[in-house]
């Protein structure tokens, strides 16, 4: 007991400073260790067993919907960068140069990728002849950097990993129904699997992409109150395939501009899972994508047939969870507050009472809850059980955001707002850059996003009291 | 018909130039197109669609042997690369160097990964402290790139995908049987799912990895009978353990060195595939990495019901077979040489005449072999005709490696071999550097491996008539 005592001290706890919690958890749950580069960070098993899972739901979702895996070089000479002007712009400041090679200084720099639609314009312009050849619906696993001057672990990492999908379209509709579509493939992800309530909108034209016509999003809250951009969709039009020259024989003969869209997650989602479930005992893992589904802790493993029939559990149960077991010497108080730190959904104890009576303790990470539960029920009792949990931090998450969604008619209020509570705050616009760079200096908040779902706060702009257009969620951001 | 008559014209045939046979098929089976970088190569859908096969099955074997994925850094700071004196002599001269980040020039220079000895060992040192944190068996899947000067696709790129396994034991006994194991479980899958015979063996120290005490390899043969290194495994001692002070509290309370060993196969497997089994249609692929295993192909689709029970059949089979159809407007006879080209293992006709009959023709990609199947047949004949054809591409790929396997006593003979016929030359060796060096300059074969099956060809080294040590099989190679 001295042991997990000890282990619980080590961590922050979040109302006292969640920033420091927040690093404490990546350490103690073992998924990050820092590298002598600032911002690379290493992915540790349990942190990349976690993006694996990720990545099997959403690389099935893709290909489901008919997308294809390619990969794509990591480096982009200078002058394609530049291809497009409003995307060098954006991206140029934050790029790591290679200047040389083999040896030799090279004639042209190349940027390592911190995003890839000029190298997919590159590839599509040698392989889209005809409207024949579309759609093209790609995708690539990879890692990206970006020269960030702070850096956080997941959230704001110098390199990070991510998918990031790039399409080609015949027609306008055609890739705006695919942004869209993409865009609720996220949003289903995020609440099915991740157990994260979002809000889906539009950005505003300050907030978008480098080079987009219009970058749509999901936006998340976590436990603080600020927002999480947790995967983005981005309509290019036909603005990329004019500046490197994209052409295809159209139904009518005639050439034309593809429409192009791409659309990422990334890593960040992991820092998104920490801060809406975690707590003061460290993380709560979605079982969807946790890597352990199931803890088996054996009790007084010394007597005799413990460890055995807790083998034979774990492998029973294996067949319908993801089981792991635990048979170090360390005590098992220890081992509970490490698979708490470490957000294991469920944790299955058994010991020679147990044994005796042909149960075992099931305990939720989430709730703590407690059951004792016949062997021969596991099968029915463990997916219930995991079900219950998803759904349980589902509702937790969304109570928190609907307990810290405020809405705001005034200037006066807004800022009140911002200054006092943390959260959303919903407030209408006229549609001005000016009103949305006056209300980041007045009250420290931006634009999250333009809802979908709108809804009729008032008649007028909350900063200049003009005629609004749209009502926007307004808040802080990670 | 015209249209298959041309797509075999634009293929040279194999006998007639090898390389451009080999490029040819790259670019017309649609593996890889260039990028606007040397050497840096885009892996399109069927090409990456195969180095996703190629993970799935390793990752299986990786995972069943207690090893686990993590994610490094892909940028490593000079210093890091320095700290092991033999490893950065190999490297430094093909990495590439960034020198400027977020606008700004760096204080020290960062390479890209050329491999991550370097970068697994710095964070070994942060997690292993006690003989209880070993072994620890790590793996990642990512890129590298290292600076060629030629460069190949798949063979040479500069940046390539690959998988490398890095772990720590606590003694050499351990290590040394993890890098046997490693080495067999690559062995395994090239036989077993590539249809690749290959000979096991261990490295001359001129032909080890930059820092390994000994590295051992899988040799295949292509169809032109040059060698193919297809994956390796090193060990490495205490040296980089040494070299980054990694110790370990052992069993005795004293600090101790733990030892290490690293392993890979790269895409470079791919050019592998293509030239072990490819022909002068294009690829041949075998079953166990076929994105497609089988292709329904309908005839006189336009007839009724011809194209509904064509889907039919493609959804039948799924359940059994990577299973594709092609309803497109192209001809049957464009399809066929597409498809060739493309090696798909199996080609499944219908037509209006079949569907009467209730029937199919199954087509063998490797053999053109073709038979009347019944629809209800197929669940047994698809994977029947798929091990088949695994079965004799192996057989057809190890009578060519056999029938180009010579050996030689002199260095007459062994010259003579090497300029007139192509394949391995098995010769005794004395074990010294100036005697491989020789063979080099003057027959132009390098040691391919010592391999672990010897065999006692004469008493005295085929170069300078001293005793001789061990019998080395010598070769020109990719
Ligand atoms: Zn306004
Ligand atoms: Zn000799």
């Amino acid at each position: 007991m001295a042991d997990q005592k000890k282990m619980v001290e080590e961590i922050t706890s979040m109302d006292e400073d969640f920033a420091k919690w927040y690093t404490d958890v990546v350490k103690k749950a073992e998924l990050i260790d820092y590298s002598s580069v600032r911002g690379c960070m290493v992915f540790e098993p349990y942190g990349y067993a976690i993006w694996e899972n990720i990545q099997k739901i959403l690389d099935g979702m893709f290909k489901e919907t008919g997308h294809q895996n390619v990969y794509m070089p990591m480096l982009i000479p200078e002058s394609l960068l530049q291809k497009e002007k409003d995307h060098v712009e954006g991206f140029a400041p934050e790029v790591a140069w290679v200047t040389q090679g083999g040896g030799q200084e090279l004639e042209e720099r190349l940027c390592i990728r911190p995003t890839s639609e000029t190298l997919f314009c590159e590839h599509y312009r040698n392989v889209i002849h005809s409207y024949r050849d579309l759609p093209k619906l790609y995708n690539q696993w990879c890692s990206v950097l970006r020269w960030e001057k702070t850096t956080r672990p997941f959230l704001r990492n110098m390199e990070f990993l991510w998918q990031e999908g790039h399409t080609m379209h015949e027609t306008a509709e055609e890739a705006v129904a695919e942004t869209e579509q993409m865009l609720n493939i996220y949003a289903r992800f995020c609440e099915e699997y991740l157990a994260i309530p979002v809000v889906k909108g539009r950005k505003t034209d300050k907030e978008k992409f480098a080079g987009a016509e219009a970058t749509y999003t999901i936006e998340a809250m976590m436990h603080d109150g600020k927002a999480l951009q947790s995967g983005t969709s981005h309509y290019f039009g036909d603005g990329f395939a004019r500046a490197f020259d994209i052409q295809f024989q159209g139904r009518d003969n005639k050439p034309q501009y593809p429409h192009q869209t791409s659309w990422g997650v990334s890593t960040r989602i992991i820092g998104g899972i920490i801060m809406t479930h975690g707590d003061d005992s460290g993380l709560v893992l979605p079982p969807a994508i946790a890597p352990v589904q199931v803890m088996v802790i054996p009790i007084a493993q010394h007597k005799e047939g413990v460890l055995e029939k807790a083998e034979e559990v774990k492998k029973m149960i294996s067949g319908y969870c993801r089981a792991g077991i635990d048979c170090s010497d360390n005590s098992p108080g220890w081992k509970f507050a490490q698979y708490e730190m470490k957000g294991v959904p469920l944790r299955l104890e058994l010991g020679p009472k147990d044994i005796e009576k042909g149960q075992c303790v099931l305990v939720r990470r989430d709730t703590r809850e407690k059951a004792f539960v016949p062997l021969e029920k596991l099968s029915a009792e463990i997916p219930r059980l995991l079900k219950e949990i998803h759904d349980s931090l589902f509702a937790r998450a969304l109570e928190n955001r609907e307990s810290r969604t405020f809405s705001a008619t005034t200037l006066e209020e807004l800022t009140k707002l911002a200054d006092e509570r943390s959260g959303y705050i919903k407030a209408m616009w006229c549609g001005d850059l000016q009103c949305e760079e006056k209300l980041k200096e007045v009250a420290g908040v931006s634009s999250r996003c333009i809802p979908f779902e709108q809804e009729h706060i008032s008649d007028t702009c909350v900063c200049c009291g003009k005629p609004a257009k749209e009502m926007v969620y307004w808040g802080k951001a990670y």
